[in-house]
């Protein structure tokens, strides 16, 4: 069981202090001790401040020294050169697990470059302390005490993210908590993340032994800028990915990426063709695109997994089937021409000027629980495609309301508003039976709605658990890369077998 | 000029007379007529039905015979086998110009394959008709009648979209009208669009060669299928890039796609090696993404074109400024290091954790005007770059105001509410400085806030007319596109000259 690795403590500790902390919203200690009021922590919270009494309502002590009992974990965000006296302290104190958030260690250039971070290093084998930073942004775990009682460890996420299976480890702050925003990327969730920044002590190896038995993470999102322990990562990766997707950014490679990366966490990157092959050896999925890293993750987070990679292609207009069809073959999976006996069948249930042979175009003149339901279906059970993309599930009521908001349409029109409960009751009728269909043929399917995420038809798509996209792009790009994942898997598999 | 082009009667009519338009809401002509109910046409207009004695308020006419003038313009929403009696009673009447909305022309397969399209191309020949389709959506024109009075002819897209200079010509329908419901796509406007189908008649090089002398056109986008009068679109392509840059999307090549081509416009598509030397020959920007082409289009719309490939990133975090730094110099960009009098500069005015080579990573203790206006016009000034991208643009206000909500903090915190109207100063404050520098320098800057693009924060900065994105990845790939154009042109003017 992983509650044994040391990590499990960093993310459910039953008190915490915090160095720093203060009332300002434009201070990060101050945010992140905003984070444990926001998500409800109730474990034990020190502030430790030399001037202030109280910090947001929390007793504040001068000193680790005066805290009535020795905190699970210790933040610290005060400058660098504090932190080796607050090692020490909090050494003598019995810490055992310290977030490191300041930076100005390794990144830094000059005499003071490593000195820093050997000395606190050293202070913390001295007294067996495991820490995590310097130059990172803390830790965050939405499995949070008992299951049941939905809580959440939090010192570094603005947002309020439903709880997944999808854990992040990251060497930079902002991939490991800022790529949240936009609901787009809520929907995706999380379950924990740890944003590890220089590595003097934790590292991303521990992160992949700790999420390796983990039953709250199933898909692990990596960034990478420099991997510190090759060999280990190697192994452990290549254990990970039989059972857990794993999906890195790596930067590196270029003048500029690693000349970023030197004035960023003070790394050196390497040569990107290794790690190019340490990705492909183990079956890492690799993205340069964060938006393609959070596409990956969520097709995983529903946990239906194709099969091979024939894409069946659902659309209402040629032009995005096409363009579907295209992309999809520059980008490896095959688009397979149905068999006759299939192409026969839809012919009989299609419009006139459909076409039928893959895409399937349904036309403007589509049949709604067809195009949702029978179709989706039928294609799922045919056994000749791994996955379907189904462009046009378009708000139509919406659009239709607009008109209706013109005197001169209302009066003559042969439609009318509808109200929420209808359509609420039209979009569980038209997506249930294909989310079970999925299910039941393990066939995924991607929904392609070009209106705002925020859409009321799109809202109804995302509760009734479809995974949604806003053009036809992404999907493609982010399918092409699960089923080489999947492609890989199985070649590995069938050696051991 | 271009007025005395046949297409700009096609844009402009005084009258249209719509064969199938009725009262419903799931009929394309339904849909079509109440465009330009919804667009105000003050034009006539006249429904064609054989039953319907009025359509949505406007009297309905058994033929175009009864029709008391001749329309400039008849759309053809009717199925296919009817078209030719329908051209030749237009023919007849005095018709010039017809939008032929129907689809099973070319695309069927079997007997009447290119019978029935010959058959109306005569009939259009006989009387000196001109027609666009078949198979098609329609046009749009965003600049009708007097600029001042702010009127469009609009028979196929939903949203009210901004009038800018951005102009398209589609071989599919869903690309000339159904890419806009995202309020992201809509900052980006639109000028004209024409969806010409299959061809027949009216083709991709007609529609250049009326865009290349509209004055409402500086930015063209194009999707193509195939290309039936190469020589003449090469020709006219060298001749319009040099004026104005062409985006296109070409689908074709792949066995999927051709097949999805073959039942969509009923073309064969072509061997994309010659597609992408055409593209390269003639400095037509190509992508693969329906997005990328908005986004290009974007940075093309603010009239701000960089000189050169070099790129200065401005961020207040390490992590996106890496992957900007990589992904820029992997997709051709220069990611330059600042000369040490640069250096030196920007060392002194920022903290001490923060990088100053290039990216310039201002860290978390950003100070915002010196974030926001001082750095960016001092990079412009340089000389040392061309392009900016700058991350880190986020609401923090609206990130506050969140914490707010919670009593505990609230009654502890050192900061407040701010009213709209204080942000909204605020934000002109910081961004009119830029926006004028970025104009003054002629060096376009793009910003990314990865909250939802109409968060508080995201609606101010597009109200200033920033060029907004959400995350890091796409600026990146479209400015990649944008400078291989620039460079393409400087390179076949430096020959010239």
């Amino acid at each position: 069981m992983n509650e044994s690795h040391f990590l499990h403590g960093f993310l459910n500790p039953q008190s915490v202090a915090i160095y720093g902390a203060n009332n300002k919203g434009n201070s990060l200690a101050g945010l992140q001790i905003m984070n444990l009021i926001k998500s409800s922590y109730d474990g034990n919270v020190y502030p430790i401040h030399l001037k202030l009494d109280s910090v947001m309502g929390f007793k504040a002590y001068k000193s680790i020294t005066e805290v009535p009992e020795i905190p699970d974990l210790v933040v610290i965000v005060l400058p660098a050169k504090a932190v080796p006296q607050i090692f020490r302290e909090c050494g003598i104190k019995g810490v055992k697990r310290i977030v490191l958030i300041s930076g100005g260690f390794r990144e830094l250039i000059g005499e003071r470059k490593n000195t820093l971070t050997k000395e606190i290093k050293n202070i913390a084998d001295e007294y067996g302390i495991r820490f995590i930073g310097p130059n990172c942004l803390g830790v965050y775990n939405n499995w949070y005490g008992p299951e049941e009682e939905n809580k959440s460890f939090n010192i570094f996420i603005w947002e309020n993210l439903k709880r997944s299976r999808f854990s992040i480890a990251s060497q930079s702050g902002t991939l490991s908590c800022h790529i949240w925003y936009d609901p787009e990327n809520l929907d995706l969730g999380l379950s924990r993340s740890l944003s590890v920044g220089n590595e003097a002590n934790v590292d991303i190896v521990d992160c992949l032994e700790y999420y390796k038995d983990d039953k709250y993470t199933e898909i692990i999102g990596l960034y990478i800028e420099e991997l510190k322990r090759g060999k280990k990562f190697l192994a452990i990766a290549k254990e990970i990915t039989l059972k857990k997707p794993v999906i890195a950014i790596y930067v590196g490679g270029s003048k500029a990426g690693n000349r970023a990366l030197q004035s960023h966490t003070g790394s050196l990157a390497g040569n990107s063709k290794i790690y190019e092959g340490v990705f492909k050896d183990t079956g890492i999925i690799k993205t340069d695109y964060v938006q393609e890293f959070l596409d990956i993750a969520l097709i995983f987070s529903k946990g239906i997994i194709p099969k091979g990679k024939r894409l069946g292609i659902i659309t209402n207009s040629g032009g995005p089937g096409a363009m579907v069809a295209n992309n999809a073959e520059n980008h490896g999976l095959i688009v397979p021409e149905f068999s006759e006996s299939l192409q026969k069948e839809l012919k009989n249930n299609l419009p006139p000027t459909a076409s039928f042979k893959n895409p399937v175009d349904c036309t403007f003149d589509m049949d709604l629980p067809y195009f949702y339901i029978t179709l989706p279906e039928r294609l799922m059970k045919s056994g000749e495609i791994d996955a379907i993309i189904q462009y046009g599930v378009v708000g139509f009521q919406e659009v239709l309301d607009e008109y209706l908001k013109f005197d001169q349409i209302a009066k003559y029109a042969e439609f009318q508003h509808q109200p929420d409960e209808f359509v609420d009751k039209l979009a569980q009728k038209l997506l249930h039976p294909t989310m079970k269909n999925s299910k039941k043929y393990s066939v995924p399917i991607f929904y392609v709605n070009p209106m705002n995420f925020n859409s009321p038809w799109s809202k109804k798509l995302r509760k009734n658990g479809v995974i949604l996209f806003k053009l036809w792009d992404r999907p493609v790009n982010a399918l092409a890369k699960v089923c080489k994942y999947v492609e890989y898997k199985q070649k590995v598999l069938d050696k051991v077998l």
